[in-house]
């Protein structure tokens, strides 16, 4: 099953080559995979998705925590979280097929951000299994081009702050 | 300068490990990076942002693309893109702040997406420095958590298509 594991590193060179040695010895694919700053300039947080066994989740966790420079790890699929996924995607339409693609992202929230006589770029965001429905809507269309942010993950309103305060 | 490249992998286990090695041998600093599928299940695009010089940024262009599993490189950076950066941020809001932080997120696009009596969970999309911009706005009223996926980036309508047609 997808597992989705959020951590906290410090921001040094080399921490993400040490995690993605870890991945590769282990033979593990990442699915997806965000690393940005955070509320603080000295640390990045990284959200992995990996295809894999509770079991096998478990002990990637529990290596990733060795790793210098990780600050934290949580493996957050069982948990009450809120995720999110973006998409841009550039797809074939020219003025005959524009409007019945702008209903399709009129009923998935997504957004025009870019036309040209032959194309749109849209922009959508939610969760993932309703970016890939809207995907999937589009497909007959013609998609030339995707770009997704991959998962974004946080704990629900409510549920216990883990991350700095323990760094 | 940030630079954005973006970049079309095989989706083989190994590839970020190498493209990671490249950054850490070269003591470059990853602001952003993004990994996730495409249009093709062969093949992930990634996203990096890399804060150097131009010389630089060819260098590092030029050695991702001798990557093996490595399928096309960009530097994007002065080409005309359309942006996206997404963010998750938990903040302090009981009854009383609530609305105050409610008329901030409505100026901004931005989407309530949680909340309990003590925080709310507000979902923004946008260029970074909107995305920036209203972070600061919310940073007096407490900022508890942040998640932001990091640029993506997509070549405006028009503009040719490089991509899997050349892998």
């Amino acid at each position: 099953m997808k597992h989705t594991i959020i951590a906290l590193v410090e921001n040094e060179p080399g921490v993400l080559n040490r995690i993605s040695s870890l991945f590769r010895r282990r033979g593990f694919n990442i699915e997806s995979l965000t690393v940005c700053r955070t509320e603080s300039p000295d640390y990045s947080r990284m959200t992995l998705v990996v295809d894999t066994s509770d079991t096998d989740a478990e002990q990637v966790q529990k290596q990733l925590a060795k790793i210098i420079n990780v600050v934290d790890v949580q493996d957050v699929t069982h948990e009450p979280i809120v995720v999110r996924d973006a998409v841009l995607v550039k797809i074939k339409a020219d003025a005959a097929a524009r409007a019945d693609v702008m209903t399709i992202a009129e009923i998935f929230n997504a957004k025009v951000v870019d036309v040209s006589p032959e194309e749109l770029i849209i922009e959508a965001v939610g969760y993932e299994s309703r970016v890939d429905a809207f995907l999937e809507m589009l497909k007959p269309k013609g998609i030339i081009e995707i770009t997704r942010t991959g998962r974004i993950a946080m704990p629900r309103c409510g549920t216990p702050v883990r991350a700095m305060n323990n760094a």
